[in-house]
């Protein structure tokens, strides 16, 4: 069984130290990766803090996994010794239930369901430990492959910023002669403007301050809106034709809804922490949408990563020490990071 | 300048009272026509009784109106002098805003925007008076071909309820393969489960009580079910891919999202007296959407009325008298009608 060191952390109120966590050994279709980097995600922050319920303590957040395989399996034919590996929000599903079969394990509807990265029970009966560690098993169908162009400290923000931008981008038509509005500039935002544009779509910023605008249209922007101006989303009203909402609290819904142009959608990433209000004539009106996005499945998530490295997209990331993870957590709270912390896996260990 | 005998209301607590109205003498592009039926719409009550805002008294409702051509201006193209027509819910727009060129003309943004059938002002700046008469004046754009299998009783509703249900079921994709839901067995409902039906999708009905099943499964249904009984919604978890809703008040949305299947979409047709609690959680799991859906275009209104022509489908009429406005409104608010109450112009102007 393979001892890997990790970063615990105990309670909501306490912080994170330094640990050692036992790896299962791989299986037959199993394989285990030393783990380069790590991200961290606004929701391994709201989970730590049980702001989304109780957690399974010790708790090793961390799902936005980079490395390198070293052990495959006897029967492993996906990956092989020395491959370029990554690991997003689960690590197993049931296969078989019609949303497996479909290609959208994240909402596996068969025995176990779907197996969180972290803070989940996985199929052998034990609590799942996230990316915050020097090295993971999993099951070959749960691994993507990192293509070349991309580098590990990079790639380990796609597994969830990426996709779950990516996926409601597709699903939703962004794309030439569109127009997309993102809302928000942080981890996920700054992934959903490279990620608009570059699907050909007219991009927008909209963000609460002019702090960010030199950011939004390096990333691709054609133009940045801040929200707390006067005016600012009575000017914009019927603009948009999509909007990629990652902000979940402290938003104007029916607000934004009025920026929608005829049969637009404002698709929301983020779980706000109470019920919104919703006007339905804002919808009605318009024939407008309003959708939820959750992460996407592992073929859509493979495909975000071959178009993250055939179209140059990358995230911003600031790469920093285990010992820095609390800290991390405030600034990433504070709005102060651009874009993404990644831990490098070599600090955890040493 | 014809004048036509109409039922017309003078202020929101009064009763339907007969009188005379003026319409335009048609101009070049205009077509007159005698008025043989008008659907009665819960939206006319709305507007009547001041539910939706300040009202234009006296006020003509009706926008669900068909009838016989009987005289053509000099450059109309579009029909003949014999020909069976319909209107509905608005009879003019700018004819040159994107949405106008979309034929959406409904979400008009050009100068004066769309006009309403009635309680609107027209271009002429005179208000406008709806079907509750027996001779109307339109611009030939804004009239639709009513097709020889449909009797203009039949016709009538579909020129609001038609349209209504049929927009947001073709939008989102009803089709063979797909499970659709319909909130509500009303004057919309009963119309959405038969086009629903025809289009080929797996077709439920959500009603309260059980009182109109024999109804919703000869209708098209394969499935009906009382919401008002135990555990119903709870049963119907990730069931259905679309949920028509034609219920705008007392209904429980996030139950209602929770009978979403991956992908689903809940669309809403009715405005509700107040805003909506919407758990975002409910969207964001499962990839959910809840959407508004405002009656339809020309091109779509005639390809629904062709479409329900070829299919057979038809609305279920109760035919009255002008005398009886006041008692059809009443008995629509208490649900009593089944399924639309039709006015018989002969009756107005006897």
């Amino acid at each position: 069984m393979p001892e890997v060191s990790a970063y615990a952390i105990d309670s909501p109120t306490g912080s994170f130290a330094r640990t050692t966590i036992t790896r299962r050994e791989p299986g037959p279709t199993e394989i285990y990766f030393e783990i380069a980097y790590a991200g961290i995600c606004h929701s391994d922050i709201h989970t730590a803090r049980e702001e989304w319920g109780p957690a399974r303590f010790p708790l090793v957040p961390g799902h936005e996994i980079s490395g390198t395989v070293t052990r495959v399996g006897s029967e492993v034919t996906k990956f092989q010794v020395g491959d370029r590996v990554g690991v997003g929000c689960f690590v197993d599903s049931c296969g078989t239930c019609p949303e497996c079969e479909d290609g959208q394990e994240q909402f596996c509807t068969g025995e176990g369901g779907t197996v969180g990265t972290y803070n989940s029970i996985g199929r052998d009966g034990l609590p799942t430990a996230g990316g915050y560690s020097t090295g993971f098993t999993v099951e070959q169908d749960y691994a993507l492959h990192i293509p070349d162009e991309i580098s590990l400290e990079h790639a380990a923000p796609l597994l969830c910023a990426g996709i779950t931008t990516y996926s409601p981008l597709r699903r939703w038509g962004a794309g030439p002669g569109r127009r997309v509005g993102v809302v928000g500039l942080g981890g996920l935002g700054h992934m959903a403007v490279q990620i608009s544009a570059a699907l050909g779509a007219e991009t927008h910023v909209l963000s609460r301050t002019r702090s960010k605008e030199a950011d939004g249209l390096a990333l691709g922007a054609v133009a940045y809106h801040a929200t707390s101006e006067e005016g600012t989303l009575k000017r914009l009203r019927n603009s948009f034709d999509l909007l990629i909402c990652t902000v979940s609290d402290g938003i104007d819904t029916d607000a934004l809804l009025r920026t929608l142009d005829t049969d637009g959608a404002m698709v929301v990433l983020g779980l706000p922490s109470s019920p919104t209000s919703v006007g339905i004539g804002n919808l009605i009106h318009r024939n407008r949408a309003l959708a939820g996005s959750n992460i996407g499945g592992i073929p859509e998530t493979q495909e975000m990563l071959d178009f993250c490295a055939g179209k140059g997209i990358r995230p911003m990331v600031e790469v920093i020490g285990g010992e820095e993870i609390d800290r991390a957590y405030d600034d990433v709270v504070a709005s102060k990071v651009r874009y993404r912390y990644v831990i490098d896996a070599a600090t955890i260990g040493a």
